[in-house]
């Protein structure tokens, strides 16, 4: 691994530095040849660099910034208003050199809107997407796409986001020619709205990427694919109803342990057994969505991620770094587009 | 309870008479006013009414249909095809007042087709929509809706699905001016696509019906809303991906507890504790999604529902008709259009 820096927007998300910096500090164990730069206002965040005894690190940077995005904040006043915000200085970072890539718990929808007018967007790429990895049944990854950054998506968008989900998988994943699969209400080919079906013809037409068909949604976590495309509003609605769901069974478990004492024994007498298998459904596993299709690397926290979660999108970012994801999206674009003109 | 009369569709999903016979008998011996048309192949029936000693039942009364959709036939063939099926034929004895329901396993897209023509729609209403109760953690149940029946909507169709499904939850589930809500990408007034955001607006100004806002995926479980309103397109998606993840929670669960000898025996003595809390989850509690919006009751059973989710879906029937959905449907369409005049 070569050196590479990552720009953290120290105070986004709902803890702050109270997480950003904990996990800055895992991650610079972790990793050598890492540097990090925290972005932030100074006089909230040296406080805790003290209490990690980080204040001499030799790869820890602190560059102030006077303004924060608040979670409920407008992207318009996060675009026009905050001009020092630690999410704009932290992109600006990434469009400088600076840093390789900026990591950030805010404000979503303000991270999309600064990120997009700061870094632009990837040539022949028309939109960014939000984009996560999901556990499937058979040990992998499946990756979804978009999760909200566009609402309403024509045929050609979601063509190009099976395209760098494609990259995404292959590069970061190591998944050779991964499965793409379009999220429909069936599997005919006649099922389906205008733009999915129109991508569907799109993507059967194209050598340069491994189009499976449509997957409806009992199959997410199937592996039948290995990246999934959705427009933004259903992408969203899917990762957030399956969050819910997670929620809600583990709960049920939990108070089914918990009823008795009787329970309660029996429970932690089958805890080493149910840990390893619910371990790989744990969503701080999978925090960490990678807002594709720009000329840079954004990984977008759950804004409400602790420390361990923060530095799995930390782990992200790196591997984005390393596998150089932006330049081979162009790539594989420009391959795309030599096969239509040929 | 006054005497009523269901036609069953006895051919429909994947076991057919297998699956109908047997449920018919229980429903038989539960509700002493309940009278059932079975409708198929007689040939297929007899041996299977014999075989439950229900061939001399007073209450039961079998029509012979020469055809059967199939669950792959295109909607078309059941339309214009199939002049003869069993669904047709059941559909028709709801039309003639001969039965006041028809309950089917049958290829939905058919049933949906076949309904709308042979029933017709409601005055009022543009499409009926197909409509499910989900398990909330607060004890009770959420309708789901549209699950598939109409791919995109527009705002005043969201609207109606909002009305139909308030007239379900108060006159079904006995929820007095239930909470509806429209699933979007976020909470907030600006979030969603354009139909969303203009059924926001029809539904606010609406006194007859409790509208509480937009809802995210991840609160579908939690009992916020008692109906929650989408597009087919999205409404199939999630209800999917739920029954996917369900499966999946299962599968890890009795995978954890099978793992060897020790946790077999540790997950026995749990049972009895982890049984009743997930009892509430049991998807076939839930089979019987209703076709609402039509001059008569209809309800889709899963294609792969055995007896006792059959069962399940004809009390959904017996319960619409008790409550006189249709009926109810239309008085609060009325109502809601003279508040708009006055």
């Amino acid at each position: 691994m070569h050196d590479l820096t990552i720009a953290l927007d120290a105070m986004g998300g709902d803890f702050g530095p109270q997480v950003s910096v904990p996990a800055a500090q895992q991650a610079l164990n972790l990793f050598p040849q890492l540097h990090i730069i925290l972005v932030g206002n100074q006089a909230e965040i040296d406080p805790l660099i003290k209490h990690c005894q980080l204040s001499q690190h030799p790869r820890l940077r602190v560059i102030h910034a006077s303004e924060t995005v608040a979670m409920n904040d407008k992207p318009l006043l996060a675009l026009r208003g905050l001009k020092d915000s630690s999410m704009r200085v932290a992109l600006n970072l990434v469009k400088s050199g600076d840093a390789q890539a900026c990591v950030s718990s805010g404000n979503t929808g303000a991270l999309m809107a600064l990120s997009k007018t700061i870094l632009k967007v990837l040539p022949g790429i028309d939109r960014p997407a939000l984009i996560t990895a999901l556990p499937n049944v058979q040990g992998g990854h499946t990756y979804l796409l978009d999760l909200g950054a566009n609402i309403s998506c024509d045929a050609d968008t979601l063509f190009q986001f099976a395209l760098m989900g494609s990259v995404l998988s292959e590069k970061v994943e190591g998944q050779a020619f991964p499965k793409i699969a379009l999220l429909n209400v069936g599997e005919e080919e006649t099922k389906g709205n205008d733009q999915v079906k129109r991508a569907a013809q799109l993507l059967s037409a194209c050598s340069q990427i491994n189009y499976t068909g449509f997957i409806e949604g009992h199959d997410l976590f199937s592996g039948k694919a290995d990246v999934i495309v959705a427009d933004g509003f259903v992408g969203n609605v899917t990762l957030k109803t399956c969050e819910g769901l997670a929620k809600l069974f583990k709960q049920q478990l939990i108070s089914s342990i918990n009823q008795n004492w009787f329970t309660r024994c029996v429970g932690f007498l089958l805890k080493p057994s149910l840990k390893p298998q619910l371990a790989h459904m744990n969503p701080d596993l999978y925090n960490g969505a990678s807002l594709i299709g720009l000329r840079g690397i954004v990984i977008k926290s759950h804004g409400s991620a602790q420390s361990k979660a923060f530095l799995n999108a930390i782990k992200a970012a790196i591997k984005e770094i390393e596998r150089q994801v932006p330049a081979q999206i162009t790539d594989k674009l420009e391959a795309v587009l030599l096969e239509r003109d040929s």
